[in-house]
């Protein structure tokens, strides 16, 4: 029996991987009379004067919807937001596994940029945060953007940020590893969409000058018609020189390899072409861009990918829980760069200089003591931004 | 310290009635492959060939949110959305508590008919069934019908249902005392909204011919402009004597009284105008529209309170955890009048004939076999007429 068929029997025995509990005694007379009628309205009216009270008197301080529209599940691309579900109680689980955060998984049905954004907004008040999930680019950017601007609690696409935070911490270490400078490299990052665009955007937000761009059409260039509006964008402050023509051109001379793309379009000639040490994170999922043993025979030096089959797993589970935990500590009323970054600085920090090596440039997804770094970095940076309301 | 006092005291220490938790491994990456990436891919896949499955695979089955707009919380009315969330998070744990459901809070920022419907819609794919609480009339009447019409999962609204279910398995017993037919009863019913119009109608389908509906500006009748539709409606089916005046005038020569309006609009002597072994439920909360106490005085056989401080509490706790156990047992595609009948006649049924008495004419709300037999009633009657899907 392979990973998928046991998952699919396993899921069948769980019929659900999260469950709502009741923290309070709900057994007696009295105990309803506080929890529930008549007492409760005294919380209400309380929420009703004050709505920041609504943080200290219900679960809104701690609670999180994980939300889809089932349109970039997985790899799996656009299923339906009930298919998508499994995905975001998965989340939900591990949310709660290492970040103590309570999180409810919420599908939304429609590929409307405007239904989505109105729905999440007008259920906004039930929640201290937002996690957009899955969502397809480039409407995830519209919807990330606009909700930001619009709600004052912390609003994050995890398929953006939580991969390019991740893909920052282990670039950093494994810079640290080839001592390369990080304002040196050569950086090429194949996949336009919405992951590709934000750890190029986050990348050199840590101080990358070269960056290539790539997708399927071949190199992001200024001015290209066929680009949609944010790889225009992304194309005015990368590739510089203008360079024009395929992944394997943009390789030639590359230090870092970072795939969000599909499995096999690396070939062992495309990273024999690389500079000295080169460095490849070819994350596609489930299958890489290129797998670890390829790129080692090629010459590559140090290898990360999505997979826990092999070493250096890159994955936003390190990310998200850690994030919102900290996020959610100090009622922050949003997730700044200031705050992402502390996050990718918190993650790499976590293994220890002596110990890195080719192998070993990330904490385990399940090393709890790096959720709480992440935590306290993130909440750290969030109240020296100004962002932080307690 | 009053119970209000002590409630919000309790409200700030717990800090959240309800919480998430996991309930599946996710410690190890052997774990995480199973119940997250790659494996999780199955189920996603599997769902997307067939939605069905959803309720299989995922917490669908189980999970029903409490959803309002804050317009009609409890006696506080119009609070606002996030103010409503201690009484919504309140449900939950009962929910939880007494019917193994998972349920979670939502509260909605509109209180746009429309809005609420689309939001509604679009989120349902995440849950087994709808609750609807404190949604202010007569816009939770088409909020209610619209939903049930374009849904295919119990949607449920307890201000009106669950109110009408509990009051009619108290007037049951209570005609069972006082050995009146219920064929030949004169009720009077006080408050003409969301809740009294459903009960009205409730108790016409056990067979109740004559009653009297009065809002706060008298008796209802057919053609008075001064109706709102859903009241109109009601008007054609009570008052067939068309009689008009003041609620002093129905309640004359009347066997039953029920009040669903406000404090203190029934008089002793209102009470002695009635006919003999008069049975009173004046429910209005917190301040009931008679003290059992001065009813008892004037001549009240039986009287039941939505309060725990006397006898005989009619309060719809005792319905909607059991209700939508049942309902989600058997994977109802809605709520009908049947299975609401069959609740009521099961909570009736919890009382042995040999022990009902004026003062005990319905089980207590936190009597766990009560709650296990409304599952019961209302699976059954889901099969019976065809609307269970398993």
């Amino acid at each position: 029996m392979d990973i998928y068929e046991k998952s699919l029997q396993k899921h069948a025995e769980w019929k659900g991987k999260i469950e709502t509990v009741c923290r309070v005694d709900v057994s007696s007379k009295e105990a309803l009379m506080e929890a529930y009628t008549p007492g409760v309205a005294a919380p209400c009216l309380e929420i009703s004067k004050d709505i920041e009270k609504s943080f200290e008197l219900t679960r809104r301080w701690n609670t999180v919807p994980v939300i889809t529209d089932g349109t970039a599940v997985l790899g799996l691309g656009d299923i339906g937001p009930e298919a998508g579900m499994p995905v975001m109680e998965g989340k939900c689980a591990l949310f709660k596994a290492y970040g103590g955060v309570d999180a409810f998984p919420i599908c939304i049905k429609s590929k409307d940029t405007e239904d989505i954004i109105k729905t999440i907004k007008l259920i906004s008040g039930s929640f201290g945060g937002i996690n957009l999930e899955d969502i397809s680019a480039p409407r995830c950017f519209e919807i990330e953007t606009r909700l930001k601007q619009e709600l004052d609690i912390p609003v994050f696409h995890d398929d953006q940020h939580g991969t390019a935070i991740v893909i920052a911490a282990a670039l950093l270490n494994a810079l640290k590893v080839v001592k390369k400078d990080i304002g040196e490299i050569r950086l090429v990052v194949n996949g336009a969409g919405a992951a590709g665009i934000a750890i190029a955007r986050f990348l050199i937000s840590f101080g990358v000058k070269h960056v290539i761009s790539c997708d399927r059409f071949g190199i992001l260039v200024e001015g290209d018609p066929q680009l949609n509006p944010a790889q225009a964008e992304l194309a005015k402050i990368t590739n510089g020189e203008k360079m024009r023509g395929t992944l394997a051109d943009a390789m030639k001379g590359a230090d870092v390899f970072v795939g969000v793309s599909v499995g096999k379009v690396v070939s062992k000639e495309m990273v024999a072409s690389m500079a000295d040490k080169p460095i490849l994170f070819p994350c596609a999922n489930p299958v890489p861009e290129i797998t670890p043993d390829e790129a080692k025979e090629a010459g590559a030096y140090i290898v990360g990918t999505g997979s826990s089959q092999y070493p250096n797993q890159i994955n936003n589970v390190l990310v998200f829980p850690g994030l919102f935990r900290g996020a959610l500590d100090v009622r922050a009323s949003t997730v700044n760069l200031e705050m992402m970054k502390a996050a990718s600085i918190g993650i790499a920090g976590c293994v220890p200089e002596e110990k890195l090596s080719p192998e070993y440039i990330l904490p385990f997804a399940f090393d709890k003591h790096a959720h709480e770094v992440v935590a306290q970095e993130v909440a750290k940076a969030a109240r020296d931004t100004g962002v932080a309301r307690k």
